[in-house]
């Protein structure tokens, strides 16, 4: 742990330079397709908005830009330095920019601490040049960062990253980028992305405390092998939950995981069980995987925080309700008893076979019993002992198959009717504080754009298994009762 | 449990008029879109192999074939009864098919037991109509079945089910069909699918024996609430598992979910401890959802079984690696050592960079370095201490991403080198026995199909994460054990 005990260090820091500089340089920009400084001068010029300058002694010009020998070559003032060098280059490197006057760096070449004794000497000598410079830097060994806002990305892949609320700072680069690929899946927008690397000079917990400031990030996540300043993450985290969620992957846990850990970015993974019981001390949500981290994001995004844990299940299917019962409870979850006025209502809508009980299994209404759904919809929200709901019903059925069905004006007339319906429901989700959630399989949503903007657009999110869901439920339960005890 | 202790008691029943009837009479058909008899017949018609006659007493034609008044008016034999009118009914039905001479049903109308005693009673009024008139049947309270070699199907949804050798008895229709689409998008195939319903007369373990000797068949999946015959089916199971492997999904287990099952199929969830342990004493792979069965199935239909349980991670990113080792270790897999002779072959092929240790974490190589991944690979597969290999590399990527960096030349020569390394790579899985799964986003997947062939050609197995990869190689281990100590 570091010794600095100030959690409040990075509001020294002026992060314009790092996340929307106005002049930029690539030093190892190259012309090689596949390289690092090819895809690091690509996505860079993608935006016009900020000045490029490739730098690379070996070449008169990259991608059609006039190339500069050395950084201290070029005319203009640079904000930022990406550096993209063999590691032993690397303190070279910085010593010119620190004499140009450049004002942060990111250090993507690896082979500093990750690496062993040698080259944690090599970036110790890199941290004491910059920090002679006063240049601020990210990395080494990080594959970039980007952020939407300023149209700024230093990656070199090329993944167009939606704009959106949340923020992303990983430990890991290829983690990060399958972060955002499974964001992209799950209709999530990013406001930034910072791949730490070896953090030699700014920490996982600067980048925290800039983002909880950062007034176009509403959620943040992390990708986390190990922190170096655990306690400050801490501190930070329990003010910041208060308004802002946290949702975080901990890897590591165990014994080969914390191994590869260390030789990746030169972190100790620590205790498990002391790093639970400080993400359940300071409000951050833990999840395991990137599956897990984005339906929890979805959740947080379009549904109200639920009053308690108690689940409404609406199942088209006696067997979907079983294994969605099964998978609440084994969350933690319980199944609310319903009332019996909610078993007079759900009478009244359903036909006499469904199961009398909650999981409300509507037991497998046709097509033609479709307008069934909503209404037992409503009895359930209504129930004072449902605090969310888990919906498994034939809404938003695949296109292809209705049209088996109905000929093309009936259709239209069935999803409108869907379409009325979901948009009350979204009112009605708000309202009651009680969040709804969708269980579809994936299938539907590959294969059928209609059906995927149907749910989109009134904002309730749905999940491909009643598992995932449940674990969603479960994280929006113990949040709100943390934030309520808080 | 069943008085009948004979195990083989299904050796009796002519399958033949369940599975490849030649004329089949749809009893309640319907020309009302959305409805059960509506949905039955179009499925039935879509093949043209079988006879089909509708009944129905209200309406002379339905989907434009003459309708008959009652079964006993059709002027042919009729292998085959598909029912679908209301409960009360049935009892009425099932006379004039016996009267008729009819030699198997489908009773798809629910309202039997799974609704309570009066259910219960109207439904043992049907099996004494059936046995009395040696009519053998599914349900009630099913959603049918299917065969994709006789293309047969009484269900009422139009999914196509693609043909292959996989077959699917389940206890929940709606579960089952998640099963198919489930499968559907793994590139799975189907021989057979039973709906068991409330098994009244035909049980899950007459489906079982039936499809233990059905050469359509390869694999025997299933989803199971309760067993009517619990000791049958682990006596049948142990000898299966044997040749052909039993993937099951186990539900019920919470006290919710043990309720819901009783009112879904009426069947008692039991001790799910002693399920666990019945299962395991007779080979059968227990999962616990559809992705987790799917992922199984896929592997087993492509991959040998390891010899072990210790495995090689070969990754582009330490991150990555991390996260795979943590999911092998809490799947109970271990993190092979590798022998030095495999780090010298390493350290020939990859940058100096690499993690030096498995995971073997290739540190970022560039797309330009991508010529190393494969044999990496072959030195990690030739490792004695290496039973099976979790690939993480950039092998496959998207056709978009390759086109900014390469002019289509380039990209052909470079998927032409991947598609022969993968070739290759199909021989050393079958010659050494070492399967090979490999990790990538869904999207990659979802978005390029030139992707997903790539794999598909080569029969290797890619799953969306570490943690199903790890799940899939440790049930994969475990049979294997089973297996040699049988």
């Amino acid at each position: 742990m570091d010794s600095l005990s100030d959690t409040r260090r990075s509001r020294h820091i002026n992060w314009q330079y790092l996340f929307a500089p106005h002049s930029v340089a690539v030093i190892g920009a190259s012309n090689t397709p596949g390289s690092w400084g090819y895809g690091i001068m690509r996505h860079l010029l993608a935006s016009a908005k900020k000045k490029i300058y490739p730098v690379n002694p070996t070449t008169p010009e990259v991608l059609g830009i006039a190339a500069y020998g050395s950084v201290v070559d070029i005319p203009g003032s640079i904000d930022l330095a990406v550096i993209a060098v063999s590691a032993p280059r690397v303190p070279m490197v910085m010593r010119e920019c620190a004499q140009k006057g450049v004002k942060a760096a990111v250090v993507v070449s690896g082979g500093f601490a990750e690496t062993g004794e040698q080259g944690g000497k090599l970036e110790a000598e890199v941290v004491k040049i910059a920090r002679q410079g006063g240049i601020r830097f990210i990395g080494p060994n990080t594959m970039g960062h980007a952020d939407t806002s300023s149209q700024l990305s230093t990656l070199a892949w090329t993944w167009e990253m939606p704009p959106g609320p949340v923020a992303l700072i990983s430990q890991s680069g290829n983690y990060g980028h399958r972060i955002i690929h499974q964001g992209m899946i799950s209709g999530i927008g990013f406001s930034k992305f910072v791949c730490t690397g070896n953090e030699a000079d700014l920490h996982l917990e600067d980048y925290l405390e800039y983002l909880a400031q950062d007034e176009n990030t509403r959620i943040i996540t992390a990708y986390i092998e190990g922190l170096r300043e655990g306690r400050r993450f801490f501190q930070l985290a329990k003010e910041i939950t208060l308004s802002k969620p946290i949702i975080a992957i901990k890897a590591g846990a165990t014994k080969a995981s914390a191994k590869a850990a260390r030789s990746h970015t030169a972190t100790l993974a620590g205790s498990d069980a002391i790093y639970a019981a400080a993400f359940r001390q300071s409000g951050v949500l833990r999840v395991d995987d990137d599956d897990e981290l984005c339906d929890v994001v979805t959740a947080l995004l379009y549904q109200p925080l639920p009053r308690g844990n108690r689940i409404g299940i609406l199942t088209i299917g006696g067997g979907l309700g079983v294994v969605a019962a099964e998978a609440c409870e084994k969350e933690g979850l319980e199944i609310a008893p319903l009332a019996p006025a909610t078993l007079k209502k759900l009478d009244a809508c359903l036909p006499p076979r469904w199961s009398h009980g909650n999981p409300v299994d509507m037991a497998g209404i046709s097509m033609a019993e479709n307008p069934v759904i909503f209404p037992s919809l409503w009895a359930l929200m209504e129930d004072e002992t449902v605090d969310a709901v888990l919906l498994q019903a034939p809404v938003g059925a695949n296109t292809d198959r209705l049209a088996t069905m109905f000929d093309s004006e009936e259709l239209r007339a069935f999803r409108q009717a869907e379409e009325s319906s979901l948009s009350l429901l979204r009112q009605r989700v708000r309202q009651q504080e009680k969040p709804v959630l969708m269980v579809k399989p994936a299938v539907e949503f590959a294969t059928d754009p209609e059906v995927a903007s149907l749910f989109s657009r009134e904002e309730i999110p749905v999940y491909p298994s009643p598992r995932r869901a449940a674990r969603v439920l479960n994280h929006l339960a113990w949040y709100r009762r943390y934030l309520d005890n808080s």
